[in-house]
């Protein structure tokens, strides 16, 4: 069961017409700044010079992880449960914002230990929990791949339903400790350089998360692929965003990029796929401690910087109406000539 | 004619209950960055816990300046009222985006050259242009007033008509000019610190600015109140935003201030009514080189830093949702216990 991704280099032709066609637009140039950059993204992902945005959909991985154990998070690991449920009643931030927006939720269950299958839950259990990575793989390949089909599948459903922009969060107490352990494993340097307070860790227990991500990355040391380090450190929700990432990109798709756990799983998938990055608008930068970093190995300049720090796809609805307002200016701004504006001097 | 405002203190009581509030919603203390600040700012302009944004209006003032005769801008003068022709036939930025944002737009002429009352145009004429402010002041103080009380006059009848929140825009060739100077003459600071290249000037256009400004400067010397620089090197547009800005204080509105231009206009007003700024949301931080400067004077955190530096109300209008995310958060949002959601570890 090994999946195999087939995704597209842009066009840098396009690039050029894009840009025309943004200069001409009754404005000074480069006056939209990144506005412009992103129009030019959107426009070469969907191969036109009028990118449209068409039913975006927000899909929230939940997954427990094995780490919880180790006391690793600011919250107790029945929060995982309680927060899926929170999201089927429409309660959490992220509901809120999609709300707003007319985003379609998903919410799709990994292996979220004692939640039983629910309406308006995609329930796609992989298992109970991944392993506590401390002293173990956190799950078997087999259970990677898996979880990485899962992810696939539900973009590839997305996209046969009209979506071509689709935003990921996740759900998974400990996975900030996750994504960090995959971080370091992944850019090969000192897991407790990709370590922060998570929800919400005090000195004490941010001191203790790094002691026990030293230990386990001491446990797994070696030369790993990248899906090998998902494996190894990763969860099943970071696994299925990896798995979505990549679908989505080989079918053209606008991938939003929400925070740390997002961007982890963005290493990820672009360790397997260069290109896949292409297709990526990173939405945030989250005051999570090792983000700028994993950012800029990303090479990523993201629209948002809010401090925020909540995940569950919250900074992704956030960032999403500036994604529409790239699409909207570059479709619906006049040009110099049709509005009768003259240019600059020469 | 001397215009009066009567701006409340916001209530730092409520600031108190408005964070109690927030701090019991489904996510990590703090996660929602920012958005928390914002939403509490809300709570206390509007004096509830539980504010809502009401017909949200965008109104962009217009007006030409005699010092654009000076070659200070990348654009010829006559650009202000064929882009005023073009916000009345919805194919600027501004269009687009207030548009996207069902936020009501509203164009007033308060001294544009060779524009003709037209459908769709608030026409408020000062004068055909301000002078040149390099050896003359740019207005009277009776013009100047007249300015400020029309800015007050039209959000008076936004307010009347229900809208609780207002952003100012402004379009006027050579108004980053008059902006610097404004920004130089009330923070007593080098001219030549706060010139940009506005719409786009090259380096020698640009030298040939700060060399202008720095002449217009030196004849102007001397020490004169806010609202005395703004007659001598200020504009009917950024008069008209002073008076809007005080006026919406005056009403508890919320007040979305744009980039530069606007920001030199908040701190006419702020000097005028240190009140004022507890009302306002700083949009963006504009790439128009001297607003972090303008920002950090007036203690200001912006929401996007997009480099845009477009103007017309443009930033304010791209801001705007998340100004709506941090109302909706706060409202909307589940509390851990209505949503039986386990609290951090002691």
């Amino acid at each position: 069961m090994q999946n195999k991704f087939f995704i597209e280099p842009l066009d840098e032709g396009l690039a050029d017409a894009l840009m025309d066609k943004i200069n001409l637009k009754t404005k000074p140039l480069g006056s939209l700044g990144m506005l412009e950059t992103l129009a030019c993204q959107l426009g070469q992902i969907q191969q036109t010079l009028s990118p449209q945005i068409c039913q975006p959909k927000m899909i929230v991985f939940a997954a427990d992880h094995g780490i919880a154990l180790e006391g690793v998070s600011a919250f107790p690991q029945e929060v995982t449960a309680q927060m899926v449920q929170n999201y089927l009643s429409g309660g959490a931030a992220v509901n809120v914002f999609c709300r707003q927006h007319d985003i379609a939720l998903e919410i799709v269950d990994l292996g979220v230990k004692n939640l039983p299958a629910a309406e308006g839950l995609v329930s796609c259990k992989v298992d109970e929990s991944t392993q506590s990575f401390l002293q173990a793989d956190a799950m078997t390949p087999a259970q990677c791949q898996q979880a990485i089909s899962i992810g696939a599948e539900r973009v590839s459903l997305a996209y046969k339903q009209g979506s071509n922009v689709v935003a990921f969060g996740e759900m998974g107490i400990a996975n900030t400790a996750s994504a960090a352990a995959l971080m370091a494993g992944c850019l090969n340097i000192d897991v407790a350089d990709c370590v922060g307070r998570g929800t919400g860790l005090d000195d004490v227990g941010l001191v203790h998360k790094i002691t026990i991500l030293q230990q386990a990355m001491s446990y797994h040391q070696g030369e790993y692929s990248a899906e090998q380090w998902l494996a190894k450190v990763g969860g099943f929700e970071l696994a299925a965003m990896v798995g979505a990432m990549l679908q989505a990109a080989q079918q053209r798709m606008v991938i939003l990029v929400d925070g740390f756990i997002c961007s982890a799983a963005a290493l990820v998938a672009r360790q397997m796929a260069p290109l896949v990055t292409q297709y990526m608008v990173f939405c945030h930068q989250s005051a999570e401690h090792a983000h700028q970093r994993l950012l800029d190995a990303l090479g990523a300049k993201p629209l948002l910087g809010l401090s925020l720090r909540l995940g569950e796809g919250s900074g992704a609805a956030l960032a999403f109406p500036l994604v529409q307002s790239a699409s909207l200016f570059l479709n619906e701004m006049a040009s110099f000539a049709a509005a009768g504006v003259s240019r600059e001097h020469d």
